[in-house]
């Protein structure tokens, strides 16, 4: 099958945003993801934009400047930039497919080298462009439901490995994408600090579990998927529908408390482990901006079941995976005060999943479960075939048995208070630009004072607070 | 510890609305519960209004006939009252017990027998008082998030047994509240139809699972707890201050389907199997209504754990447990069309729940997870000790192996298709009007027809159907 390769794709576009143009720039015109901005300071509500370079396009701002109302012919460009007036990107992902795409191709155009449109505005760089760096970012959706899934097939190996080493995955593993729902309420902007939590643990050589900051602090690195347009409840969305119900993609970091997370989640699951805070990253890379990196769905080895209808997606098969690689870097407080740069933990990719983000979303609405615009779905520890791949540091360090060396002589087994955590992503390949998802970060506080506990170290577990799946 | 009594409990208190006063009445002037109510074919939005008999006091058009501005020294109340033109109870819920309390006093009086404040207004039958039968009721709040809990141990033990004959109870379940996440999108109003979900399940003795249509449909008998005040995130709220973030109680349903939770639900938890949908009564009774029916804990048996310090509640240990009788009754198609009633299936007691509602609140949030107002918080399925206080099907037929003896000659292992569940709960206590919770009602609709699937019978599972635990 074809990709949906349009001009907008053309790797030679360029824009008079000079800074958009350089190579390892996040947002080069190919890409145009849409935030949700405020100017730093300023009284205005938040609203959505588009990045560009260093800069930020206030859609509404454009729209209101008559910049998209101009191209009279498009009204879909217009509703979608009307949309934009918002506080979330969920009146825009209602839209779908059709007023997006027209959206970001005016945008392209405006942005295009040689277009004077913008430039030719009073005061278009405070009205219509701020600076990156004189906005706040807030999240980029109201996001109703939060679901988790699992779809990594190398960390549930991996993970499973350390609890039963004969039969590592499931029998439902290659079956169905297994998935949780996730706590939506504490899902938080990226860099908003992250409160080290307290809850019940229970060492293995201990008679009974005791209550205080979890000394087991881990990050997972993952990619979210944010529903576009709905389903009504009781009305399934078929497999081949699957893409048009996606809007786009951010980073995701499921921080979890292993600790507790061993202790509390049989038989129903991850519970207090995980919902004390989730982070998301501000800009969200649209499905159509993804497009040439699209690649084939995850290649299953001899033996395994082929996916069931409700899950099949043979009439993409060329390009139901995505290719995106993901990186993990870490900045310890020593490490800040000696000036040295975050260390880089891992690296991993989305086409390594073993379930695709259509196969997530079409088996999330088998039952009739209706998705809402702006709903996030995460795909769960992004870990890949090699030691270097792995998205969290319960594998990484085998559970804490082998430690990570920093440079300066530190280690890791887990998370210390004070560590900052840093999720990337881009996306490569041969004749195209590429493109960033930008980043997610979080930095650890102690536990809550009321705790009585004092700060944590670098995550030194006794053997009593070894790991728990997931 | 003492009750927080007040006049408002009295029993003698009695309303001008004649069915207000019926000894077996759901809502006497002692309940005024909250719910959100629309008059049927008028152009007004939904908003809050309080149930008296088989009226609705209109709270928000009382308040600007100046019924309870007149109360001059009361502003909380009208601070309330105010909150009560809104489509959902969340911004009363947020205003806390002060509030709250102030307005149900207000309420009360307007209500009281011999007041005639109410009846001197122009039309006030229509403006101030509809009649239940003339309004359409919506789901109570927008719950941002919805948990449920496995507070029952005799639910935990039963479903246990199923599977770990020799260990039912797993050794965390009586040091914390076992919970999960649930899905909030799909939860639904009572008497909105409920369409059997399809999904993915294996038989026992299939080499492979299959798609289609859920063939072991449940439903589960729950209290639903509604939050009051919310929390920030990372501030923890104390056991001791756990009720004054409860706002009240519903019935919830939480409809189950077995066969696919059995296939799905390791190692992450329930998820399709839960997410189709969750029905939820619209009359919010208030923590100060149950006031009169708040009992001891759960005695703890000898050789139990005691609560660890975060989940103490000794400080109202007189009244941390709640007295308030479940029932379920199942009406088939053919009891409709004969005209008969519907048949209770079970009846339990919420005071038989191990854990208390203030102790699910405050393990919620012991980790920093923030609860917002509106949340709802599900006891998990409430049974007792006796074989008719048990909850869902999967228990009172012990996972289809025992069908249950119906009324003019049917049976039951699981739903059919065209039943309708009932829920109904209730408050009585000696020296004390009794008071209700009303009803949670839902009918199963065939599956959804892409799915290929004719009706459903009364579930009658193969031995590949057997149940799963939850």
């Amino acid at each position: 099958m074809t990709l949906r390769l349009d001009d907008t794709h053309d790797a030679a576009l360029r824009s008079w945003v000079a800074s958009a143009n350089a190579p390892d720039c996040d947002f080069p015109i190919q890409n145009l993801p849409f935030g949700v901005f405020k100017r730093r300071g300023a009284a205005d509500a938040p609203r959505v934009g588009i990045a560009i370079g260093d800069r930020i396009l206030d859609v509404y701002a454009c729209h209101r400047a008559g910049l998209f109302a101009g191209q009279a012919a498009d009204a879909e460009a217009a509703e979608a930039a009307a949309a934009c007036d918002r506080p979330s990107l969920n009146d825009l992902a209602a839209l779908g497919r059709g007023p997006r795409t027209a959206l970001r191709r005016q945008a392209g155009a405006l942005l295009k080298e040689g277009d004077d449109r913008i430039r030719s505005q009073a005061d278009w760089e405070r009205r219509l462009m701020p600076a990156m760096k004189d906005a706040e970012m807030s999240l980029p959706a109201v996001i109703g439901d939060y679901t988790d899934f699992y779809a990594s097939v190398y960390h549930a190996t991996n993970v499973g490995r350390l609890f039963r080493p004969d039969q590592p995955l499931l029998p439902n593993y290659k079956y169905l994408p297994i998935g949780y729902h996730g706590r939506a309420s504490s899902i938080v902007a990226s860099g908003t600090p992250i409160r080290r939590p307290c809850g019940q643990a229970k060492a293995d050589d201990a008679a009974r579990p005791s209550f205080g900051p979890s000394k087991v602090l881990d990050y997972e690195v993952e990619a979210g998927f944010l529903v576009g347009p709905g389903n009504a409840l009781g009305e399934p969305i078929a497999i081949g529908e699957a893409e048009d119900h996606l809007f786009g993609i951010c980073l995701v970091n499921d921080w979890s408390a292993r600790d507790l997370q061993k202790w509390e989640y049989q038989p129903l699951g991850p519970f207090l482990a995980k919902s004390f805070a989730t982070s998301v990253s501000p800009w969200v890379v649209t499905m159509e901006a993804l497009e040439p990196f699209r690649v084939p769905a995850f290649p299953r080895p001899d033996g395994d079941p082929a996916p069931l209808p409700h899950l099949d997606q043979s009439g993409i098969a060329g390009r139901a995976g995505l290719n995106a690689t993901f990186e993990l870097h870490l900045l310890t407080p020593r490490m800040r005060e000696s000036g040295n740069a975050p260390f880089r933990l891992s690296r991993a990719n989305c086409r390594d999943l073993y379930w695709t983000p259509g196969q997530l979303l079409a088996h999330h609405a088998s039952n009739g479960c209706n998705l809402r615009p702006g709903d996030l779905l995460g795909s769960g520890t992004l870990s890949g075939p090699a030691k270097e791949n792995e998205g969290c540091l319960l594998e990484l360090t085998l559970g804490g048995k082998e430690p990570i060396a920093l440079p300066g002589g530190e280690s890791r087994r887990f998370l210390g208070d004070g560590d900052e955590v840093i999720l990337k992503a881009y996306c490569e390949a041969p004749g195209f630009a590429r493109i960033g998802l930008g980043e997610c970060r979080g930095t650890i506080l102690p536990a809550h004072p009321l705790a009585g506990a004092g700060g944590i170290g670098p995550g030194n577990p006794s053997a009593g607070d070894s790991p728990r799946e997931a």
